[in-house]
C-alpha cells in the first residue's frame, strides 16, 4: 500500500514537539477525600468555614478574665472561684463573671466572659478538697492559651492552589475544612492495544514451536502509564484478525486519550494500523533517530493521540519514558519527578558509532572505594532480562564514538529510589547460589558461567565470581561446595548409559552446555582423560559424540531437551536430573567457589553472603549430590 | 481509675524498639500481575520455560546455513534459491537444505536445516523481479542474527528474588516468563479508630457552637499509612458513646494486624483505650520525649499492635512517619525510601530548651544566590495550616538551646519531590492575590497582613511582599491594584450606616481587623483624619466605637460575623460584600502593591507572578472594586 513517506528520521525535539501538539487532557473530576491521595488538584479551594470554628482552649486548665490574674505569681496568687466545667464537644453551660474560673479541657470552646485560660500546672486547688477555689500562680493576658476562631484557617481565605499534588499533609488541611468532595485532574485513559500475531497474554498457553511468545509490553506499558499518573486500559488481543485489530483500534480512540500500540513484527499488522491512523487521523511522524527505538509513530487516531511504540520490550520502555510519559504526567498534572542522577565511572570501554542519540541501559556497582561504576547493560533489544539488570540510562550524544574506561558519566535512574545492587556477582549457573541469593537483600547476579565471571572479576566490574575447578581467581573466597555432575536421561536410564564413554561409543543424541559453563570444562577435562586412556586427542573423541557442539545455556537446559524428547542424554547436576524426576549418571563431583574482590569484600552485601553461605546448611541438604 | 505508672518519658530508641517488638506482619498473597505493580514479592520465582521458547531470528531477511555464504562479499555474493517464508508467529513451513534460504521475518522461528539470519539490507534479489534467487553480499557465522531458545533467560534459571519491589521493569521479566499470578507480601491492615468526642467526619454537619471540629487525623493517617504500604481501615467515629468506642477497639484488634488511635482530649474516651489495652492485651510505653508528639502510647491490643498517636495534626502525623511508618513498611517488605535531605542555613534565630528531641517542621525557601533557607513553621501544634505550610522537619538535639541565623542545618524532606516553592510571599491577605497565586506554579504564600509581610521582606525570609498604602518597602515593585474598602453591612444596610462617623456617633456593634492588616492601617488613618476634622485623638474617636478593639484575622472574618448577626457592621472590601451577597458603604482606595526582593526578582516564581498580574485582567475585572 501507498505510505506516507517521512525520509529522515526525526530529531528526539521534534518528536517531543509532535507528542506535545496533540491532547491527551482529560476532563476533571471529583473524587472522595479518603480516594484523593496522589492526585492533582484541579482548582484552588478556599475554605468556606473559620478553623477553628470556635475560642478553643489550647491546654486543659481554667477559663477565666485575664484582668482577674493581674499580678498574680507563685507567692501571690489570685483566688478564683470555679463556676463550673467546660468539655470539648459541648457547648459551655457556663458564663465567667469577675473573680471566676471554669474548668476547660484542651479544644473546649471559651465559654462566654472568658478570655484566657491558665494552664492547670500553674494552678492549685485551695488546701480543702471539696473547695471550689483556685489559686491562679501566674499574670496572664487575654488571648492566653486561646486558640481564636479562625487563627488556623478563617472562612475565604485560600487553602490550596490548584496543581497541588494530594499527600496526607494536603488531606489534613482539606480534611480540617470539612472537604470531603475533591475537584482533580483526571487521569488520561491510556488504551494499549497489542499487535503482534505471535503474542500470547501471560497465563494463556504458549505454543513455541508456532513462534508464540508472552505479550511483554501490554503489562509493562500498562504499569508505566500508572507510574506516570494515567489509567491503563488493555483492549483484548487481536491476534492475526486484522478485521478485528482495527476495531480495536477505533474502539480504543473512541474510548481514550492516548491509544499506544507497540510494534508489530507482523507487516500485515503494522498495515492495518498505518491505515486506520491515516483513515481517521493524522501520522505526524515516523522514526526517530534515537536508539534504541527508530520505529516509533506519533499520530493522532480518531479524536485520540496515538503513539507506536517499538516492539522490543526494553526499546518500548526507553521510548516511554523518554517521549510519553512525559506527556501523560503533564496532561494528568503531575509534576515531573525530580530527576534521580547518578555519578559514576564506566567499568569498561564501550563503542558506540551510529550516529543516532543513544539511550544506553547500564547498571551500577559500587567499587571498593564506595564510587560508582557503570557498565552498559546490552543483551540485544529482544532481551527482557536487561529490563530489570539496568538501573537507568546513560545519553550517549550521536557523535560519541566510545566511552573510555573509568570516564565520568551521568546516570538518569529509573527512580529515585534504585539503588545499586548490595552484591554484584556474575559466574556459574548453580541451583544452590540461586537459593543463597535469597537470603541477601537486593543482590545482582548474571549466571554467565564460570568463565566470564573470572573475566568480570579481573575486570574490576563485579564483586564477586562463583567459579567451577580448583583454580581460583585472585581475591578473598567467601565460601564452597562441592556438587555432583554427569549425565541426565530419561527416567530408568532406557538407553542404559553407564558414563562417558558411552557418548562416544553408542548411539545416542547429546546435548551440551555452552563453553564459558565451568560444567563443561569439567566435561572436557574428563574426557581428556578418557582420551589419554584410550591413547587418543580429545578432538577424537568429541567428534565421535553426537550432538558435542550442541550447547545450550543454562544449567537445566540438557536436561530439559532430554526431557521432552529432544536429545537423549544431557549433560547436567544430580540435583536438577533430582528436581526434575529424571535419571542420572554419575561422572564425578566439582567444586564450586565463590571469590571476593579482595577491594570489595567488606561490602555489606559482599559480606551478607559469605554469611548466607555460612548460615543456610539446610539449602545444600535440599539439593540431591551438593555438600558444603 | 488504677493506671501503670510511666513516671519517664522513654527515649525515642526505646520506643522505636517497642514497636520492632510487636507483631504485625501479615500473611503473604498472590496477586495477578495487572495488580501487582508496586508491590513486594514474597518468594523467589524461577522461570519455568525458555525465553525465547525457540530459535528466534532477530532481524527481517534471509534464514540460511551459514556455511552456505562462506566468503560472500558485495563483489562475490552468494546465491541462495528462496524456498519460502516464515512469519512470527507461525509454525516453519519448510526446511532449509544446501543453497537454499527462506524469507524470515523479525520474531519467526527459525526453520530447520537453517543456523543463521541475514539482514534483507544485506541481500538483492537477483535483477529478475519474480525469480527466487537471493544475492547474500556477506559472509555469516552459525547463530549470526539468531536468539537462541533461552538465551534471554532459560528454564530453571533464577528470575526474581524475595524482595524485589514490582514495577514496570519486572513486570516485563514476569510477562515474559508467563507469570501472571504473583506471590506478593501482603499488606499490614491498619485499623484507625476515631476517639475524640468533639469529632465530627468532612463532609458531616458541624456544630461549632458545641465545640465540634472535623476529624483531621482519620484521613491523614490513613493516606500516610497508604504512602507507607499498609491498607487502612477507617472504623465509624463512636462519638461520646464509650462502650460503642470500646466495641471498636475490639472489633479493629480482632480484624487488623496495627490499630492506631490519636490522642483524644476527652478523659474519658483515654480511660476507654487504657482499659481495653490494658485488659485484652498490654500496655508497653507511654511517653517519648520527643516534640512534638509526648503523649504516644505503644502496646498490644488483643492480637494485634496498638500505637496511640498525639491528637494535634502536626504532631500525629509527625509521630506517625518518624515512628510507626517504618514498622508498617517493614512488615510489608517495602525498602525504606532514600532518605531525602537538603542542606539549608537557618533564616532566623530559633530558640528552644525543652530538654527533648525536637522534629522541628521548617519551610524552604530559595535564596537570591540559590542557596536554601529554612525558617521553622510553628504555628502552634493544634494548627492545619502548618501541615502544608512546612516542607520537612529539623531535628533539634535536646541539649540544643538555639539554632543561630545562618547555621548550617539538614532537612529531611516530606518525600523526595519535595521542592522548595517557586515563590514565597507573605503579607496582606486579598482576594486578587489568591486567585493570581492559581496561575503560577507551587507558590507558597502567608496572608499575614502587610506589617508582617514588610518584616519577613525586610529579614530576607520571603521573596515577595505584598503590602497597603503609598509607602512601599525596599525592593522591586512587581505590580500593584486598588480597592475599594468600607463597611460591610447586612444587605439593605438596615442601620442606615453612610460612613465612619456612624461607627462612632451611633449604637452599632462593629467588628475590625487585626493590627497586623493593611486594611487596618488604613481605617485607623482614615478616623485620624475624622479626628482631626473633630479637633478630637483618635483614641477619642475608637474608644467610642462598639467592638473597634473586636479583630478578626481573614478578610472576610468580619463581613461573616455580620452576615450571622454577630455585629451590625465590619472592616471589608467591596469585593467581599459583594461576594457574600451583602450591604456595603464605601469609604476609600487603598494601594495594593506586590514588591520582591532585589535579589530574587528573577527567581522564575517571581517572574511567574509579575507575568500573572500583567496577564490576568479578568481578574481585577471580576471583582467588584478593584482596579489594576
Amino acid at each position: 500500500m501507498a505510505r506516507k513517506q517521512f525520509r529522515d528520521l526525526a530529531d528526539p525535539e521534534t518528536a517531543r514537539r509532535a507528542i506535545r501538539s496533540l491532547d491527551l487532557d482529560p476532563e476533571p473530576e471529583t473524587v472522595p477525600l479518603r480516594e484523593a491521595r496522589g492526585r492533582v488538584l484541579a482548582e484552588r479551594i478556599d475554605a468556606d468555614l473559620d478553623v477553628p470554628g470556635f475560642d478553643r482552649a489550647s491546654v486543659d486548665g481554667y477559663a477565666l478574665k485575664a484582668a482577674d490574674t493581674f499580678g498574680a505569681d507563685e507567692a501571690d496568687p489570685a483566688e478564683l472561684r470555679c463556676i463550673g466545667e467546660v468539655h470539648a464537644g459541648a457547648e459551655p453551660t457556663v458564663e465567667v463573671g469577675t473573680g471566676e474560673c471554669a474548668e476547660i479541657s484542651t479544644g473546649a470552646v471559651l465559654p462566654p466572659g472568658a478570655d484566657a485560660v491558665v494552664m492547670v500546672e500553674r494552678t492549685d486547688r485551695a488546701t480543702d478538697e471539696s473547695s471550689e477555689t483556685i489559686l491562679v500562680k501566674t499574670s496572664l493576658a487575654p488571648g492566653d492559651r486561646v486558640m481564636f476562631a479562625g487563627a488556623d484557617i478563617a472562612a475565604g481565605e485560600r487553602a490550596l492552589g490548584p496543581g497541588a499534588t494530594i499527600t496526607p499533609r494536603e488531606i489534613g488541611l482539606l480534611s480540617a475544612i470539612g472537604v470531603d468532595a475533591v475537584p482533580v485532574r483526571g487521569r488520561p485513559t491510556v488504551g494499549i492495544v497489542s499487535t503482534g500475531d505471535e503474542l500470547v497474554r501471560p497465563g494463556g498457553s504458549l505454543d513455541s514451536a508456532a513462534g508464540e511468545i508472552y505479550d511483554v509490553n501490554s503489562y509493562t506499558t500498562a504499569a508505566a502509564v500508572e507510574d506516570a499518573g494515567g489509567e491503563a486500559r488493555l483492549y483484548p488481543h487481536a491476534g492475526d484478525d486484522y478485521d478485528a485489530m482495527e476495531a480495536t483500534l477505533r474502539e480504543a480512540a473512541d474510548e481514550c486519550d492516548l491509544v499506544l500500540s507497540s510494534g508489530s513484527t507482523s507487516a500485515s499488522a503494522v498495515d492495518v494500523i498505518y491505515r486506520v491512523v491515516e483513515e481517521t487521523g493524522e501520522l505526524l511522524l515516523h522514526g526517530v533517530a534515537v536508539k534504541p527505538g527508530k520505529p516509533m509513530l506519533i499520530g493522532r487516531l480518531g479524536g485520540s493521540a496515538y503513539v507506536g511504540l517499538p516492539g522490543y520490550p526494553v526499546s518500548a520502555l526507553t521510548i516511554f519514558r523518554a517521549f510519553v510519559a512525559p506527556a501523560i504526567r503533564r496532561a494528568a498534572g503531575v509534576p515531573e519527578p525530580e530527576t534521580a542522577t547518578v555519578e559514576g565511572r564506566m567499568a569498561h570501554r564501550e563503542r558506540y558509532s551510529e550516529g543516532r542519540l543513544r539511550y544506553m541501559p547500564v547498571g551500577l556497582v559500587t567499587d571498593g572505594d564506595g564510587g560508582t561504576l557503570v557498565y552498559p547493560v546490552d543483551k540485544g533489544s529482544g532481551a527482557t532480562t536487561s529490563l530489570v539488570e539496568a538501573d537507568g540510562i546513560v545519553s550517549v550524544a550521536p557523535d560519541v564514538e566510545y566511552l573510555d574506561v573509568g570516564e565520568r558519566v551521568e546516570v538518569q535512574l529509573f527512580s529515585p529510589d534504585v539503588r545499586p545492587p548490595t552484591v554484584f556477582g556474575a559466574g556459574e549457573d548453580d541451583p544452590a547460589l540461586s537459593r543463597l541469593l535469597d537470603h541477601v537483600d537486593r543482590p545482582r547476579y548474571l549466571a554467565i558461567g564460570s568463565r566470564q565471571g573470572r573475566r568480570r572479576l579481573r575486570d574490576g566490574v563485579t564483586d564477586v565470581a562463583v567459579v567451577t575447578g580448583e583454580s581460583l581467581p585472585d581475591g578473598t573466597e567467601l565460601g564452597r561446595w562441592s556438587r555432583e555432575w554427569g549425565l541426565v536421561v530419561p527416567s530408568g536410564n532406557p538407553d542404559e548409559i553407564d558414563g562417558l564413554a558411552d557418548l562416544v561409543d553408542t548411539d545416542v543424541r547429546f546435548v551440551n552446555r555452552t563453553t564459558d559453563s565451568g560444567l563443561r570444562s569439567t566435561l572436557e577435562a574428563a574426557l581428556d582423560d578418557l582420551a589419554s586412556e584410550r591413547d587418543v586427542d580429545r578432538r577424537g573423541l568429541t567428534d565421535a559424540i553426537d550432538g558435542f557442539d550442541l550447547a545450550v545455556r543454562a544449567h537445566e537446559s540438557p536436561a530439559r531437551k532430554v526431557r521432552v524428547g529432544d536429545a537423549d542424554v544431557g549433560l547436567g547436576l544430580r540435583a536438577t536430573a533430582d528436581a526434575l524426576g529424571m535419571g542420572f549418571v554419575h561422572c564425578g563431583t566439582e567444586r564450586v567457589s565463590v571469590v571476593a574482590d579482595e577491594t570489595r569484600a567488606d561490602k555489606d552485601g559482599v559480606e551478607r553472603l559469605a554469611a548466607a553461605i555460612d548460615g543456610n546448611e539446610s539449602i545444600f541438604e535440599s539439593l540431591a549430590g551438593y555438600r558444603r
